[in-house]
């Protein structure tokens, strides 16, 4: 009865997209390969109790208090430090890292500080879907670019920037992309920065998986090529130490962190003491590195069992992907294949199967026929059990089309 | 240079509402009277850190993983029936009952729900300005109504809505209202609902301060009249608890809370557990409200004190306001004071004290004759001391006029 006072954006159904995105199952046995969990047992448990321990020693009454918007001075120096040794970016100091509720929050003040109705941005396709709902509240006309094994289609994209030069932001996940796993190559982290600069556009880089890469050679960040202080450079902490702390940090040109802090402050008001202290003390006793070290050789066990077992069970026409680290296969089946309808009638009530149909990725919802898996959150058990089971459907899809 | 991209809400400067509000003073005697901040003497430290052990004792490993939206079962449930029982709301269960970042995520997913560039809504004018941050960002046109010592003057809101029956929301504090500590009476509590039910609006009843009444007797909700869910009753553990937490609820019809919680989902992801689940746990161990008798004991005679001190120190002329319970006295001035000004130029650099003036609480920034002092935060003698520094302000500030 009171949808009729809603905002247009609402009444357009959408913000839906996150809505029911990992559906509740009860089945004891169930596998889900849906959410872009990192592996629990992973998590330094002890030492983030310490760390909490120590943060409110050093606060005592203080901690339970309102604090700011900026967050610890000693954290921000380490992203910054982290940024030009790790990140290639140059002249990086603790003013220009801005610490956020989680990467999610970034995604979502960069989309309030630049978009609004009509307002055209382009995306790679499939894009992470956590990112699309962001923008999409504030109903931006997207420009989808395809991906392509070495990165976004630069190509597609320049003649996109032709043909609409007024287009102002340019989402990516440059390190083992999300959905797709794909790493850009440098060829082309350079050119995007040209890009940007001859058609003036911003870049936001959006890096979570990053510093989890299990074979190969780590890239520079596109932000390290910034001339003009395009490129918005995204973080978190979700992926390489936990996700409880929502905390993410980006790096961005004096002028648009300033505004970013401002929509913050109007959203949260403040950067929590507790949360952000405690990961601030455990990077101050220990080495994060070392920990993502440790992290690298469990995951880079579970992406070799992925890959050999999606190999092992699944049709042989199923395109999957080739991932060198991050969380995440991309499977690509026939052209008649439906995801989504696959995983409510058959991957959910028959194999107590859970995916990400590919539907998700896209802006229309109008690819179908793919599927993105998650390796880091399933022991090496359940990853064989659950691409058995992933196989078994397909194989039986299959066959039914042949069938039919 | 890259202004030219942003959207057009920020190059309104817009969203500068908050920025620079608690202007930073090294002075070692510094007495601040600015933000609305708790007693951190009355934060129960040693409870709360028990009650964080216990979340991570519960649920181990899991505590540092990706949660959920809807956070703990047990504390909606506790809502429910708090807000059943303490606010009088008829039928609410832990379904109805949404968790927020804080009472602001809550202004802010109410904002983006029901307001775009040129839609109308009314405040209360003085208005706490997080709400006007947060409203400002989504560019409505704000009818102001103005205050009366039994809260807001409906018959001005009356005529507004006769004028302009496309209003679309109403953002009200209608106990120990943010700034001038006045609480809504009994019969304008109902009015209020049969006017947002004839001229079919929606209420933002936010209530932060709701259970700090130091005097006098409390008074139902507003959603306790609600007959068309059109109140959205919100609420939040800063003031009773903590601010640490991040923690905001509110009441809502399903079709609100629907919409509202798929907004939440694209700004943050989930509520997280750990600070959900310690306030969770707390309150499953102590008695809440024996908590909140204790803070009143404290608050009630800094109350006093501060009704006490400013009239003993301010100038005759200026309008003291009565609050019987809340966080600040709001104090009017002369017709030609500038509050704004008095604060940079002597308040801070002269007399090292720090309020709010009354700007901040205007949508267009044009009274600037009143200000906003905050008493919760400061000790008795730093109430005492503070008024007194005031007084001396306000009284050269008087002799000069004469002079002039």
């Amino acid at each position: 009865m009171l949808e009729n006072l809603f905002a247009k954006r609402i009444n357009k159904n959408i913000p839906s997209r996150l809505q029911g995105l990992f559906p509740e199952t009860n089945f004891p046995d169930n596998i889900s390969f849906g959410g872009g969990c990192p592996d629990e047992k992973s998590f330094p448990a002890r030492e983030l109790v310490n760390a909490y321990q120590e943060a409110i020693i050093n606060e005592k009454e203080h901690s339970f208090q309102y604090h700011d918007v900026k967050g610890p001075e000693r954290l921000r120096e380490f992203l910054a430090d982290r940024a030009q040794k790790k990140m290639g970016i140059a002249n990086v100091t603790s003013e220009d890292v801005m610490l956020t509720a989680g990467g999610q929050q970034g995604i979502e003040l960069v989309a309030k500080l630049f978009l609004e109705a009509g307002d055209k941005m382009a995306v790679e396709v499939p894009c992470y879907v956590g990112a699309l709902a962001a923008f999409d509240v504030y109903e931006p006309d997207y420009y989808e670019i395809p991906m392509e094994d070495d990165g976004v289609n630069l190509d597609c994209l320049e003649a996109t920037l032709k043909a609409h030069p007024d287009i102002k932001l340019f989402y990516t996940v440059p390190d083992f992309h999300n959905p797709t796993g794909i790493t850009m190559s440098l060829e082309k982290r350079q050119r995007l920065v040209e890009l940007a600069n001859k058609y003036n556009f911003v870049i936001l880089e959006d890096t979570p998986y990053r510093d989890l890469r299990y074979h190969g050679e780590s890239l520079p960040s596109i932000k390290s090529f910034d001339t003009e202080g395009r490129v918005i450079f995204l973080s978190s902490f979700s992926k390489i130490l936990s996700p409880a702390y929502r905390l993410g940090w980006l790096v961005a040109s004096p002028e648009i962190k300033a505004e970013l802090t401002k929509l913050k402050l109007a959203e949260d008001l403040e950067v929590p003491y507790i949360p952000s202290a405690t990961v601030d003390n455990y990077i101050a006793h220990h080495d994060l590195d070392a920990h993502i070290e440790g992290l690298k050789k469990i995951y880079r066990q579970k992406l070799d069992k992925m890959d050999q077992a999606l190999h092992a069970y699944l049709p042989a026409d199923a395109k999957i992907s080739h991932p060198e680290g991050g969380f995440f296969f991309w499977i690509e089946l026939g052209d008649d294949a439906n995801t989504s309808q696959l995983l409510l009638e058959e991957a959910i009530p028959n194999e107590h199967l859970i995916y990400v149909p590919s539907a998700s990725f896209y802006p229309d919802r109008d690819h179908v026929n793919g599927l993105r898996v998650n390796f880091t959150g399933s022991s090496l058990a359940e990853i064989d059990e659950g691409c058995r089971r992933l196989g078994r459907l397909l194989n039986v899809d299959s066959l039914m089309q042949v069938a039919i």
